[in-house]
């Protein structure tokens, strides 16, 4: 996600309680961050963070981690949360791809929201629900590995669904227009809102391992 | 499908050369009927017909055995084959649910095109997607075990996705808007040119175990 720059983004975010400084020093340990042992759920690729934040309100016991490469994205986070406490979130500023530097066996569940297609067919291994990807996370959840996806891009979605599948990942629910499923309790993204809004259909899948 | 009664109906079907009327003495020796051993694709619910009669006509390499249930739908494809030799083309008039008193290891692909939904959550074990078919289904196969479905119902086409993976099969390609694919070579049935005239998404899987 690319956003008008925000002056001082940078020592904005950095000066945010909300944001996990030196994530590496937590590996394996994050319930020292949280005080307690509730499941931790992330979200790679967190944006604006509408729908962590949201999460974190509604689930007061499970822990949440945003993440987020850009600081000209995660500032509009940190701005939002300027005025909460809200003792179950925290956010992380890095490359996904690093993934494993930071955390061991301290996930429950990943959620994957509108991330970047990459369509072109030589950038496959950069999308979050490559191959590629699949083996980073598998050190990194506790037991049993879950994912939640969501995307406007049809393609996108279409990869997804084989990755996993081929992956060894269990299908345990699958939308193809979640919008026009009975379904409770969808928090939504600042991207999904403008494209649901369009009347494009959003489409979901969990799977598990 | 439901059709207008054509009169004589069941006369018409049984007199064509197409049709197989006692299928099951065929068993394990269709390529007696075809003499040659090409491999063997077949349609189960072809409907009127154009869907396996295009592809009789286009892939002589292949023998095409379309099922249909009802008299009043077969009859239709019974006249449109009037006036053509298609020596790589039969006809079986049968409920799919006795498939495995038909066929034994003498499938190379089966076409599921524009099955029957069967909406409603206790008929689920109806659709020929569903673990009860697909079972079935594991004795008629040559070999490899080859499925292909297009389906224009949203929740039918999340139902087999499942289905299939659940049930181990792997993905070999989907689509969910087909037409507006870059793909070549694709028949449609009477159904498909209908709703693709309507502008609604034709959803496809291509799975084998």
């Amino acid at each position: 996600m690319r956003l008008k720059c925000v002056k001082g983004a940078k020592e904005i975010v950095e000066s945010s309680p909300y944001l996990i400084l030196e994530p590496e020093k937590y590996k394996s340990k994050y319930n020292k961050i949280f005080n307690n042992n509730n499941p931790i759920h992330i979200e790679i690729g967190m944006g604006k963070g509408k729908f962590i934040i949201e999460n974190a309100l509604n689930n007061p016991d499970i822990n949440f981690i945003g993440i987020e490469k850009y600081d000209s994205v995660i500032v509009r986070a940190v701005q939002k949360l300027q005025d909460l406490d809200i003792p179950n979130l925290k956010l992380i500023r890095m490359d996904a791809e690093k993934i494993e530097d930071v955390f061991s066996k301290d996930i429950d569940l990943i959620y994957l929201n509108f991330s970047d297609p990459w369509p072109k067919t030589r950038h496959e291994r950069r999308r979050l629900s490559s191959h590629e990807f699949l083996k980073r996370y598998d050190s990194i959840f506790k037991d049993r590995k879950h994912i939640i996806q969501k995307t406007d891009n049809r393609k996108l979605f279409e990869f997804s669904i084989m990755s996993y599948t081929s992956y060894g990942y269990n299908i345990e629910n699958i939308s193809l227009d979640l919008h026009n499923d009975d379904i409770k309790d969808n928090i939504t993204t600042e991207y999904e809102d403008k494209f649901v809004s369009l009347g494009q259909p959003i489409y979901m899948i969990d799977v598990t391992k």
